[in-house]
Protein backbone atom coordinates (compact mmCIF):
# COMPACT_ATOMS: atom_id res chain seq x y z
CA UNK A 1 0.00 0.00 0.00
CA UNK A 2 1.02 3.26 0.37
CA UNK A 3 1.81 4.04 -3.20
CA UNK A 4 4.35 1.08 -3.11
CA UNK A 5 3.01 -1.22 -5.77
CA UNK A 6 3.57 1.72 -8.49
CA UNK A 7 1.37 3.30 -11.13
CA UNK A 8 -0.13 0.20 -12.56
CA UNK A 9 -1.43 -0.89 -9.68
CA UNK A 10 -2.21 2.54 -8.20
CA UNK A 11 -4.70 3.58 -11.13
CA UNK A 12 -6.01 -0.13 -10.87
CA UNK A 13 -7.29 0.56 -7.50
CA UNK A 14 -8.78 4.08 -7.93
CA UNK A 15 -10.72 2.56 -11.03
CA UNK A 16 -11.83 0.21 -8.13
CA UNK A 17 -12.88 3.08 -6.22
CA UNK A 18 -14.64 5.11 -8.60
CA UNK A 19 -16.37 2.00 -9.65
CA UNK A 20 -17.02 1.44 -6.15
CA UNK A 21 -18.27 5.13 -5.64
CA UNK A 22 -20.98 4.54 -8.76
CA UNK A 23 -21.76 1.47 -7.29
CA UNK A 24 -23.26 2.97 -4.42
CA UNK A 25 -24.58 6.31 -5.22
CA UNK A 26 -27.03 3.90 -7.87
CA UNK A 27 -27.60 1.37 -4.41
CA UNK A 28 -28.46 5.04 -2.65
CA UNK A 29 -30.90 6.05 -5.52
CA UNK A 30 -32.09 2.76 -5.44
CA UNK A 31 -33.21 2.05 -2.49
CA UNK A 32 -35.52 5.48 -2.12
CA UNK A 33 -37.06 3.63 -4.60
CA UNK A 34 -37.04 -0.41 -4.06
CA UNK A 35 -36.01 0.38 -0.07
CA UNK A 36 -33.02 -0.47 1.74
CA UNK A 37 -34.50 -3.65 2.62
CA UNK A 38 -35.22 -4.61 -1.14
CA UNK A 39 -31.67 -3.69 -2.29
CA UNK A 40 -29.92 -6.62 -2.97
CA UNK A 41 -26.96 -7.71 -5.13
CA UNK A 42 -28.72 -9.34 -7.94
CA UNK A 43 -31.22 -6.10 -8.00
CA UNK A 44 -28.01 -3.90 -7.62
CA UNK A 45 -26.17 -5.77 -10.27
CA UNK A 46 -29.30 -5.51 -12.98
CA UNK A 47 -29.77 -1.84 -12.18
CA UNK A 48 -26.11 -0.81 -12.45
CA UNK A 49 -25.51 -3.49 -15.69
CA UNK A 50 -22.84 -5.31 -14.44
CA UNK A 51 -22.56 -8.97 -13.40
CA UNK A 52 -23.97 -10.18 -9.97
CA UNK A 53 -19.91 -11.66 -9.86
CA UNK A 54 -18.38 -7.98 -10.58
CA UNK A 55 -20.58 -6.60 -7.55
CA UNK A 56 -19.17 -9.58 -4.91
CA UNK A 57 -15.64 -8.46 -5.99
CA UNK A 58 -16.96 -4.84 -3.96
CA UNK A 59 -19.80 -6.49 -1.80
CA UNK A 60 -19.76 -9.94 -0.08
CA UNK A 61 -23.09 -9.82 1.65
CA UNK A 62 -26.53 -7.51 1.12
CA UNK A 63 -25.74 -6.24 4.24
CA UNK A 64 -22.22 -5.16 3.68
CA UNK A 65 -24.08 -3.08 0.48
CA UNK A 66 -26.50 -1.43 2.64
CA UNK A 67 -23.94 0.04 5.02
CA UNK A 68 -21.82 1.19 2.40
CA UNK A 69 -24.96 3.08 0.66
CA UNK A 70 -25.78 4.17 4.23
CA UNK A 71 -22.15 6.04 4.18
CA UNK A 72 -22.31 7.57 1.69
CA UNK A 73 -26.18 8.83 1.55
CA UNK A 74 -25.05 10.35 5.02
CA UNK A 75 -21.89 11.90 2.98
CA UNK A 76 -24.55 13.38 0.50
CA UNK A 77 -26.19 14.64 3.12
CA UNK A 78 -23.18 16.42 5.22
CA UNK A 79 -22.12 17.64 1.58
CA UNK A 80 -25.61 19.26 0.27
CA UNK A 81 -27.39 19.48 3.61
CA UNK A 82 -25.01 19.82 7.12
CA UNK A 83 -21.54 21.53 6.10
CA UNK A 84 -22.85 24.63 3.26
CA UNK A 85 -25.26 25.27 6.77
CA UNK A 86 -22.38 25.06 9.31
CA UNK A 87 -20.14 27.54 7.50
CA UNK A 88 -22.55 30.28 8.23
CA UNK A 89 -21.75 32.72 11.09
CA UNK A 90 -24.86 32.62 13.04
CA UNK A 91 -26.19 29.77 15.28
CA UNK A 92 -29.95 31.27 14.14
CA UNK A 93 -28.73 31.45 10.10
CA UNK A 94 -27.05 27.85 10.46
CA UNK A 95 -30.84 26.34 11.74
CA UNK A 96 -32.75 28.16 9.17
CA UNK A 97 -30.01 27.07 6.45
CA UNK A 98 -30.33 23.40 7.73
CA UNK A 99 -34.15 23.06 7.48
CA UNK A 100 -33.65 24.93 3.51
CA UNK A 101 -30.80 23.09 2.59
CA UNK A 102 -32.78 19.79 3.70
CA UNK A 103 -35.51 20.54 1.57
CA UNK A 104 -33.69 21.37 -1.45
CA UNK A 105 -32.07 17.63 -0.89
CA UNK A 106 -35.10 16.07 -0.32
CA UNK A 107 -36.52 17.58 -3.58
CA UNK A 108 -33.39 17.30 -5.76
CA UNK A 109 -31.16 14.42 -4.76
CA UNK A 110 -32.86 11.05 -4.98
CA UNK A 111 -36.32 9.66 -6.89
CA UNK A 112 -37.55 8.86 -3.25
CA UNK A 113 -36.61 11.63 -1.59
CA UNK A 114 -34.33 12.02 1.41
CA UNK A 115 -32.52 8.36 1.71
CA UNK A 116 -33.12 8.77 5.44
CA UNK A 117 -36.86 8.95 5.46
CA UNK A 118 -36.96 6.01 3.06
CA UNK A 119 -35.03 3.82 4.70
CA UNK A 120 -36.41 4.81 8.86
CA UNK A 121 -39.91 4.07 6.55
CA UNK A 122 -38.59 0.51 5.18
CA UNK A 123 -36.78 -0.66 8.04
CA UNK A 124 -38.40 0.95 10.90
CA UNK A 125 -39.91 -2.43 12.72
CA UNK A 126 -37.72 -5.78 11.77
CA UNK A 127 -34.75 -5.80 14.55
CA UNK A 128 -31.00 -5.44 13.21
CA UNK A 129 -27.95 -4.11 12.95
CA UNK A 130 -29.01 -2.03 9.90
CA UNK A 131 -31.85 -0.32 11.52
CA UNK A 132 -30.28 0.47 15.10
CA UNK A 133 -27.59 2.39 12.07
CA UNK A 134 -30.63 4.18 10.53
CA UNK A 135 -32.07 5.16 14.06
CA UNK A 136 -28.49 6.58 15.51
CA UNK A 137 -28.54 9.03 12.24
CA UNK A 138 -31.88 9.99 12.65
CA UNK A 139 -31.00 10.57 16.49
CA UNK A 140 -27.75 12.42 15.32
CA UNK A 141 -29.83 14.42 12.93
CA UNK A 142 -32.29 15.88 16.02
CA UNK A 143 -29.22 16.07 18.30
CA UNK A 144 -27.98 18.41 15.57
CA UNK A 145 -30.94 20.42 15.25
CA UNK A 146 -31.48 20.55 18.65
CA UNK A 147 -28.16 21.78 19.56
CA UNK A 148 -28.20 24.57 16.80
CA UNK A 149 -31.38 25.54 18.41
CA UNK A 150 -29.86 25.53 22.16
CA UNK A 151 -27.13 27.68 20.33
CA UNK A 152 -29.54 30.30 18.49
CA UNK A 153 -31.20 30.61 22.54
CA UNK A 154 -27.34 31.31 23.61
CA UNK A 155 -26.71 33.63 21.11
CA UNK A 156 -30.32 35.56 21.83
CA UNK A 157 -31.90 35.17 18.87
CA UNK A 158 -33.95 32.03 19.99
CA UNK A 159 -36.09 32.79 22.83
CA UNK A 160 -34.63 31.01 26.05
CA UNK A 161 -37.70 30.23 27.53
CA UNK A 162 -38.94 27.58 24.62
CA UNK A 163 -38.02 24.27 24.51
CA UNK A 164 -35.16 23.57 22.41
CA UNK A 165 -36.47 19.46 22.10
CA UNK A 166 -39.69 20.84 20.84
CA UNK A 167 -38.65 23.14 18.74
CA UNK A 168 -36.29 20.64 17.09
CA UNK A 169 -39.28 18.29 17.04
CA UNK A 170 -41.24 20.73 15.40
CA UNK A 171 -39.03 21.67 12.83
CA UNK A 172 -38.10 18.29 11.73
CA UNK A 173 -41.52 17.30 11.54
CA UNK A 174 -42.73 20.24 8.56
CA UNK A 175 -39.02 18.84 7.46
CA UNK A 176 -40.45 15.24 6.75
CA UNK A 177 -43.79 15.57 5.72
CA UNK A 178 -42.41 18.01 3.24
CA UNK A 179 -40.01 15.04 1.88
CA UNK A 180 -43.05 12.42 1.80
CA UNK A 181 -45.82 14.44 0.90
CA UNK A 182 -43.37 15.52 -2.15
CA UNK A 183 -42.41 12.52 -2.71
CA UNK A 184 -45.96 10.61 -2.73
CA UNK A 185 -47.56 13.32 -4.80
CA UNK A 186 -44.58 14.92 -6.85
CA UNK A 187 -46.32 18.05 -5.92
CA UNK A 188 -43.56 21.26 -5.04
CA UNK A 189 -45.90 22.87 -2.86
CA UNK A 190 -45.49 20.42 -0.46
CA UNK A 191 -41.84 21.46 -0.49
CA UNK A 192 -43.13 25.25 0.06
CA UNK A 193 -45.52 24.59 2.91
CA UNK A 194 -42.52 22.74 4.45
CA UNK A 195 -40.63 25.78 3.85
CA UNK A 196 -42.96 28.31 5.02
CA UNK A 197 -43.75 26.21 8.26
CA UNK A 198 -40.25 26.38 9.06
CA UNK A 199 -40.06 30.40 9.17
CA UNK A 200 -43.13 30.55 10.81
CA UNK A 201 -41.95 28.76 13.45
CA UNK A 202 -38.61 30.49 13.67
CA UNK A 203 -40.16 33.60 13.75
CA UNK A 204 -42.22 32.51 16.64
CA UNK A 205 -39.35 31.37 18.22
CA UNK A 206 -37.73 34.81 17.73
CA UNK A 207 -36.63 36.32 21.50
CA UNK A 208 -38.70 39.57 21.65
CA UNK B 1 -78.82 -13.96 -1.40
CA UNK B 2 -81.27 -11.83 1.00
CA UNK B 3 -81.15 -15.17 3.28
CA UNK B 4 -83.50 -16.90 1.12
CA UNK B 5 -80.76 -19.91 0.98
CA UNK B 6 -81.13 -20.94 4.43
CA UNK B 7 -79.86 -21.25 7.55
CA UNK B 8 -77.05 -23.32 6.83
CA UNK B 9 -75.98 -21.61 3.88
CA UNK B 10 -76.59 -18.68 5.64
CA UNK B 11 -73.95 -19.84 8.79
CA UNK B 12 -71.35 -20.64 5.85
CA UNK B 13 -71.66 -17.30 4.06
CA UNK B 14 -71.20 -15.93 7.52
CA UNK B 15 -68.36 -17.68 8.91
CA UNK B 16 -66.52 -17.15 5.30
CA UNK B 17 -66.98 -13.27 5.64
CA UNK B 18 -65.52 -13.77 9.97
CA UNK B 19 -62.68 -15.77 7.69
CA UNK B 20 -62.20 -12.93 5.63
CA UNK B 21 -62.36 -10.25 8.56
CA UNK B 22 -59.86 -12.37 10.44
CA UNK B 23 -57.46 -12.38 7.09
CA UNK B 24 -57.69 -8.60 6.72
CA UNK B 25 -57.14 -7.92 9.94
CA UNK B 26 -53.76 -9.98 9.91
CA UNK B 27 -52.63 -8.32 6.31
CA UNK B 28 -53.19 -4.71 7.65
CA UNK B 29 -51.18 -5.79 10.49
CA UNK B 30 -48.20 -7.60 8.61
CA UNK B 31 -48.49 -4.99 5.93
CA UNK B 32 -47.16 -2.21 8.97
CA UNK B 33 -44.26 -4.69 9.25
CA UNK B 34 -43.24 -6.10 5.93
CA UNK B 35 -44.41 -3.10 3.79
CA UNK B 36 -47.82 -3.03 1.99
CA UNK B 37 -45.47 -4.26 -1.59
CA UNK B 38 -44.55 -6.91 0.76
CA UNK B 39 -47.80 -8.50 1.30
CA UNK B 40 -48.28 -11.77 -0.82
CA UNK B 41 -51.19 -14.26 -0.74
CA UNK B 42 -47.73 -16.77 0.48
CA UNK B 43 -46.22 -14.57 3.15
CA UNK B 44 -49.77 -14.21 4.67
CA UNK B 45 -50.83 -17.70 4.39
CA UNK B 46 -48.20 -18.78 6.37
CA UNK B 47 -48.41 -15.94 8.88
CA UNK B 48 -52.42 -16.85 9.21
CA UNK B 49 -51.47 -20.45 9.00
CA UNK B 50 -54.30 -21.58 6.26
CA UNK B 51 -53.10 -22.72 3.13
CA UNK B 52 -52.97 -20.59 0.15
CA UNK B 53 -55.18 -22.25 -2.00
CA UNK B 54 -57.68 -21.26 1.07
CA UNK B 55 -56.58 -17.78 0.65
CA UNK B 56 -57.10 -17.84 -3.06
CA UNK B 57 -60.76 -18.60 -2.15
CA UNK B 58 -61.09 -14.85 -0.82
CA UNK B 59 -58.49 -12.97 -3.07
CA UNK B 60 -57.25 -14.06 -6.39
CA UNK B 61 -54.66 -12.02 -6.94
CA UNK B 62 -52.13 -10.04 -4.90
CA UNK B 63 -53.30 -6.99 -5.71
CA UNK B 64 -56.80 -7.26 -5.00
CA UNK B 65 -55.75 -8.86 -1.13
CA UNK B 66 -53.64 -5.25 -0.94
CA UNK B 67 -57.16 -3.43 -1.90
CA UNK B 68 -59.03 -5.07 0.32
CA UNK B 69 -56.45 -4.43 3.20
CA UNK B 70 -56.45 -0.74 2.52
CA UNK B 71 -60.41 -0.46 3.04
CA UNK B 72 -60.02 -2.51 6.10
CA UNK B 73 -57.33 -0.29 7.21
CA UNK B 74 -59.52 2.84 6.47
CA UNK B 75 -62.30 1.24 8.49
CA UNK B 76 -60.46 0.63 11.42
CA UNK B 77 -59.07 4.61 11.07
CA UNK B 78 -62.53 5.79 10.88
CA UNK B 79 -63.52 3.91 13.89
CA UNK B 80 -60.57 4.53 16.41
CA UNK B 81 -59.98 8.11 14.90
CA UNK B 82 -62.23 9.83 12.65
CA UNK B 83 -65.99 9.20 13.38
CA UNK B 84 -65.04 9.16 18.08
CA UNK B 85 -63.92 13.38 17.09
CA UNK B 86 -66.75 13.82 14.83
CA UNK B 87 -68.95 12.93 17.48
CA UNK B 88 -68.24 16.21 19.38
CA UNK B 89 -69.80 19.16 19.60
CA UNK B 90 -67.57 22.10 18.28
CA UNK B 91 -65.41 22.35 15.32
CA UNK B 92 -62.08 23.31 17.61
CA UNK B 93 -62.75 19.99 19.82
CA UNK B 94 -62.92 17.61 16.77
CA UNK B 95 -60.34 18.67 15.88
CA UNK B 96 -57.99 18.55 19.29
CA UNK B 97 -59.87 14.99 19.14
CA UNK B 98 -59.02 14.03 15.79
CA UNK B 99 -55.27 14.72 16.64
CA UNK B 100 -55.63 13.09 19.89
CA UNK B 101 -57.34 10.05 18.50
CA UNK B 102 -54.81 9.84 15.59
CA UNK B 103 -51.63 9.55 18.27
CA UNK B 104 -53.44 6.66 20.13
CA UNK B 105 -54.24 4.85 17.12
CA UNK B 106 -50.58 5.49 15.69
CA UNK B 107 -49.17 3.84 19.20
CA UNK B 108 -51.95 1.22 19.63
CA UNK B 109 -52.98 -0.46 16.75
CA UNK B 110 -50.07 -1.99 14.44
CA UNK B 111 -47.31 -2.99 15.45
CA UNK B 112 -45.69 -0.60 12.99
CA UNK B 113 -47.60 2.15 13.49
CA UNK B 114 -50.10 4.10 11.05
CA UNK B 115 -51.45 1.51 7.64
CA UNK B 116 -51.41 4.64 5.81
CA UNK B 117 -47.86 6.49 6.57
CA UNK B 118 -46.72 3.00 6.07
CA UNK B 119 -47.99 2.52 3.16
CA UNK B 120 -47.58 6.11 1.64
CA UNK B 121 -43.28 5.26 2.99
CA UNK B 122 -43.43 1.85 1.25
CA UNK B 123 -45.20 2.56 -2.14
CA UNK B 124 -44.24 6.39 -2.35
CA UNK B 125 -42.26 6.03 -5.97
CA UNK B 126 -43.69 3.10 -7.98
CA UNK B 127 -46.83 3.99 -10.07
CA UNK B 128 -49.64 2.05 -9.54
CA UNK B 129 -53.30 2.04 -9.06
CA UNK B 130 -52.40 1.17 -5.47
CA UNK B 131 -50.24 4.27 -5.21
CA UNK B 132 -52.78 6.18 -6.72
CA UNK B 133 -55.46 4.90 -4.02
CA UNK B 134 -52.73 5.85 -1.13
CA UNK B 135 -52.26 8.83 -2.48
CA UNK B 136 -56.04 9.38 -2.35
CA UNK B 137 -57.08 8.63 1.77
CA UNK B 138 -53.91 11.18 2.46
CA UNK B 139 -55.51 13.47 0.42
CA UNK B 140 -58.99 12.72 1.91
CA UNK B 141 -57.30 13.33 5.88
CA UNK B 142 -55.45 16.65 4.92
CA UNK B 143 -59.06 18.00 3.43
CA UNK B 144 -60.60 16.11 6.91
CA UNK B 145 -58.26 18.25 8.73
CA UNK B 146 -58.07 21.56 6.60
CA UNK B 147 -61.92 21.44 6.90
CA UNK B 148 -61.99 21.34 10.44
CA UNK B 149 -59.52 24.24 10.36
CA UNK B 150 -61.80 26.27 8.63
CA UNK B 151 -64.61 25.29 10.22
CA UNK B 152 -63.03 26.29 13.58
CA UNK B 153 -62.14 29.50 11.85
CA UNK B 154 -65.91 30.19 10.77
CA UNK B 155 -67.30 29.09 14.59
CA UNK B 156 -64.83 32.35 15.98
CA UNK B 157 -62.37 29.39 17.91
CA UNK B 158 -59.62 29.75 15.43
CA UNK B 159 -57.79 32.89 13.73
CA UNK B 160 -60.00 33.74 10.66
CA UNK B 161 -56.37 35.53 9.83
CA UNK B 162 -54.00 31.85 9.57
CA UNK B 163 -54.07 30.20 6.20
CA UNK B 164 -56.50 26.59 6.82
CA UNK B 165 -53.83 24.65 4.65
CA UNK B 166 -51.22 26.02 6.34
CA UNK B 167 -52.30 24.71 10.17
CA UNK B 168 -53.25 21.71 8.37
CA UNK B 169 -50.27 20.78 7.25
CA UNK B 170 -48.32 21.40 10.48
CA UNK B 171 -50.79 19.61 12.78
CA UNK B 172 -50.38 16.46 10.55
CA UNK B 173 -46.66 17.00 10.05
CA UNK B 174 -46.37 16.60 13.82
CA UNK B 175 -48.35 13.82 13.70
CA UNK B 176 -46.63 11.70 11.06
CA UNK B 177 -43.38 12.69 12.85
CA UNK B 178 -44.95 11.73 16.44
CA UNK B 179 -46.03 8.33 14.39
CA UNK B 180 -42.61 7.40 12.87
CA UNK B 181 -40.14 8.43 15.64
CA UNK B 182 -42.36 5.75 17.98
CA UNK B 183 -42.14 3.56 15.00
CA UNK B 184 -38.49 3.89 14.92
CA UNK B 185 -37.24 3.94 18.43
CA UNK B 186 -40.52 2.68 20.63
CA UNK B 187 -39.91 5.55 22.78
CA UNK B 188 -43.32 7.02 23.76
CA UNK B 189 -41.69 10.30 24.30
CA UNK B 190 -42.29 11.00 20.56
CA UNK B 191 -46.00 10.66 21.00
CA UNK B 192 -46.10 12.84 23.91
CA UNK B 193 -43.64 15.60 21.75
CA UNK B 194 -46.60 15.33 18.95
CA UNK B 195 -49.22 16.06 21.69
CA UNK B 196 -47.53 18.96 22.89
CA UNK B 197 -47.06 20.89 19.60
CA UNK B 198 -50.50 19.90 18.45
CA UNK B 199 -51.72 21.72 21.53
CA UNK B 200 -48.99 24.37 21.10
CA UNK B 201 -50.03 24.92 17.88
CA UNK B 202 -53.97 24.91 18.51
CA UNK B 203 -52.78 27.34 21.17
CA UNK B 204 -51.11 29.90 19.15
CA UNK B 205 -54.20 29.35 16.44
CA UNK B 206 -56.98 30.16 18.97
CA UNK B 207 -58.73 33.47 18.16
CA UNK B 208 -57.38 36.62 20.28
Amino acid sequence: VNGSAGAPAKRQRSDGQRSRAAILDAAAALSTVEGLDGLSIGTLATHVGMSKSGLFAHFRTKEELQIATVAVANEIVNDQVVLPALRLPTPAGRLLALCENFLAYAQNTYPGGCFFASAAADLSVRPSALRDLIARYHRDWMDDLTKLVAEAQADGAVDPDENADQIAFELNSYLRLANSEFVLTGDQAAIERGRQAVKHRLGLAASR
